[in-house]
């Protein structure tokens, strides 16, 4: 092979201080997780087609990666046959393909592959439990840290492999779950070092009810997708882009307050409940959201803040109760690195009805990129070696790896330069490696059964036996 | 979907018992690899298809799971057409198609598909190496702990989706590697109370000086497969079969010594020493495994066994020094748990040449099982919470909350019940999910600050302050 080789698009190598880091965060996650008595599940990287197809959307459906069918199983089926229509295509993008067309590639494709990689863990997860619903005690609070795969165009910051870290509860309709999942949510970002965040919180029911009060209740999406945009295009670029999806100027009359929605938490509870008064739903938000923030605000949480934003969306059509989603704090510019909510029928989709399902979700990508920038993981999450023992030969190895084998044995990383190479190698590559001692082992040294610790950051050199050996190491 | 959903051949899913046993395992092998200075990498689940395509031989290529271009990308090619002779195929199996209609399917195969899964953590590591080379310190001592995918014919024992887990050195010819690797092995499954592990080690080099001292240099595959079923089909067995594959009646009395190979070490090196004499290659191979076991006897082993097996070999093609199988304890009935060896040319395949690579491989799914039947996991392994908070209704489950927040701040893994249910069916779901204890606070606790702390084992329940609850529940 002449060429370098590569990877394919959208994808990742991690060296080893990367791979460090991200089982960092990964690892503090898990261990709140578990703490709040969420219990880890893992489900394969591909599920059969159906299992996934249809269930993101005709872009989703796009978007999934499928796998041939290979080997043999190639030719299980009696004939491969390319559609007519298809077989003549000459295309260059997919806009040139009509309908009927697609149609037709479809069938194609569903004849050579059968099954596909995740597209994200809360079908696979959906899936699980109406599998495996005999064996599980309800309500299922489960967690699961997993790659996904998504064949989007690759761009800074999206990738078509990348983690995906849920927190689920199934099976209970209770509002202390809200409660709870903000607590976790603190406490992470708590134990991360990563301190004010913002998790913002909104209720689908309350969106419901401001679109019914107005009038426009069918326009429902087209209104929170407007609204949803505050941030970005700014009370004016809302309003106009209500009036083009044909909301009424007296609707946006109406709506007004939430142009100005400020002040303490019971002044927005207020003013909601006020523009809210006649919508039945509306008021249920209402009362949904102060249930949860109320009891939070008792509870106290370490060092993030709770915000009710009543723009949030999030894939609305997801989400029946509760809306979450948690900002970087304001220093850094970043997008949300978390979010989640309440769906009403989560395994409705594979027949099992009336399951209420809330869940929380960390963006693992972006975290990491703010605990970079923040500089805020410890120095020690790295899994170099504290010392390399010299190698002077042989006979010298030897008496090396006698105390290597019993430093191990304490738990303390080391090891030997594997070869008997001049020595300013060998402290070159301790350096390059960033380990901080190198352990100098010669006919002397063995003779008076004694080792040259030498600290290689500041050049400093003594001589110990293997007790002091293991004390400086160990510290 | 009127039908169960469910999840396709040879792959599973892991229910919270079973993902904490194999964390344990996976955590268990990480923290020796790392203790041994070897440094985490992960490269992405699918490679491009040049990179894996013929690596693994025909076979292996037919088992390599492809991934169809998707969505827009599928269109990117300028015409999909399938090939006439694969048009009209009308098959049930592989068996029926022609070498030339293989051929073709494979070019159809190529525009339709550029990635695929990984098949295995060797191939893809090699790649990392001559990618990353000038980011890398050499020798690299790499770890890889990530899942591989095979389209295999499933069946007890093989999964089309099993994790590897892997500790290569890379960039070292040293022998201490090998001294090295065979303590770690004995490390890793002395960590995992998994005694009396034989660790059998052999060597290419002594394969080939035996086919060379024999004149069967040129049929020391055959020579070879037919030796390493000693063990199944006996030494009437193997005999048949070399004579059967062209071996003289000469070379067998010549290889006589190696189905009478016993006594100690040092006698079967003299054994082999004496039969080998006139083969440098060979006499290279003992002195390389003489080199490895003195040294590996000298610092000793905790639990393992090591034993010099002349009969093991391994996918000779691959490895060029050291081969090593591990075998569990002999009162399990288990293929090999753990295998690897040394490979000159690991990275010639991409173009970066004489980088000599030494490696072991941990099977994770058999050591899961002769943990399982061994019983060796150890109790605490599961991720189940120690308390659950009874939920009587809404002013109970806040003061539960204010506790259960202070107890997790102590890293103890407590859940309230979410629902205010009868209490009856609470209790049956700690039972279920074997939470230990239960923590009864109603009025009467409220009133008094105190909790009714119920050991769900033994029935018995007291009455404890905060201090007391948080005592009880951390021994």
């Amino acid at each position: 092979m002449a060429s370098k080789p590569s990877i394919p698009q959208g994808t990742r190598d991690f060296s080893p201080a990367e791979v460090s880091k991200r089982q960092y965060i990964i690892q503090t996650i898990k261990t709140n997780f578990e703490k709040f008595g969420f219990q880890p599940i893992e489900t394969p990287s591909f599920e059969n087609s159906d299992t996934l197809m249809g269930k993101y959307g005709e872009e989703g459906d796009r978007l999934i990666f499928k796998i041939l069918n290979s080997g043999n199983f190639f030719f299980n089926k009696n004939k491969i046959e390319l559609p007519e229509s298809i077989e003549s295509l000459q295309v260059n993008s997919a806009e040139t393909i009509d309908l009927s067309q697609r149609i037709e590639l479809n069938k194609f494709t569903g004849r050579i592959s059968e099954k596909a990689l995740r597209y994200d863990l809360t079908v696979p997860f959906a899936r699980y439990v109406v599998q495996h619903q005999n064996e599980i005690e309800f309500p299922f609070k489960r967690y699961q840290i997993q790659p996904v795969w998504r064949a989007d165009r690759p761009q800074r910051g999206r990738y078509r492999e990348f983690y995906q870290c849920d927190a689920d509860v199934v099976g209970s309709k209770s509002l202390w779950q809200e409660v709870e999942l903000v607590q976790l949510y603190d406490t992470v970002f708590t134990s991360l070092g990563l301190e004010g965040v913002t998790i913002k919180i909104n209720n689908r029911k309350i969106l419901s009810g401001i679109a019914e009060v107005i009038g426009a209740s069918d326009k429902l999406i087209d209104f929170t997708v407007a609204l949803d945009k505050l941030d970005k295009i700014g009370e004016d670029g809302v309003k106009k882009e209500m009036i083009e999806k044909g909301i009424s100027e007296t609707a946006l009359v109406k709506v007004q307050p939430l142009f100005s929605f400020s002040g303490t938490f019971a002044d927005k509870i207020n003013q909601l409940s006020e523009l809210l008064a006649s919508s039945e739903e509306g008021m249920k938000g209402v009362e949904e959201l102060k249930f949860i923030c109320d009891n939070v605000a008792v509870l106290g949480l370490s060092t993030a803040i709770l915000d009710l934003d009543v723009t949030l969306a999030r894939g609305l059509n997801y989400y029946t109760g509760a809306i979450f989603e948690v900002g970087a704090p304001k220093t850094v510019s970043m997008g949300s690195i978390g979010g989640g909510g309440r769906y009403d029928d989560l395994t409705g989709i594979f027949g099992l009805k009336n399951m209420s399902g809330v869940g929380i979700s960390f963006g693992l990508d972006r975290i990491y990129l703010v605990l970079e920038e923040l500089q805020l993981f410890p120095e020690t999450v790295a899994a170099t070696s504290k010392a390399i023992f010299i190698n002077y030969g042989d006979k010298e190895a030897l008496y090396a790896s006698k105390a290597i084998q019993k430093l191990r044995q304490e738990n303390i990383k080391v090891e030997l330069y594997p070869d008997n190479v001049k020595v300013g190698k060998q402290f070159q590559y301790a350096d390059k490696r960033l380990i901080p001692f190198a352990v100098i082992a010669g006919d002397q040294e063995i003779a008076s059964n004694s080792y040259a610790l030498k600290n290689l950051v500041t050049g400093e050199q003594v001589s110990v036996d293997f007790e002091g050996l293991k004390k400086a190491l160990l510290g």
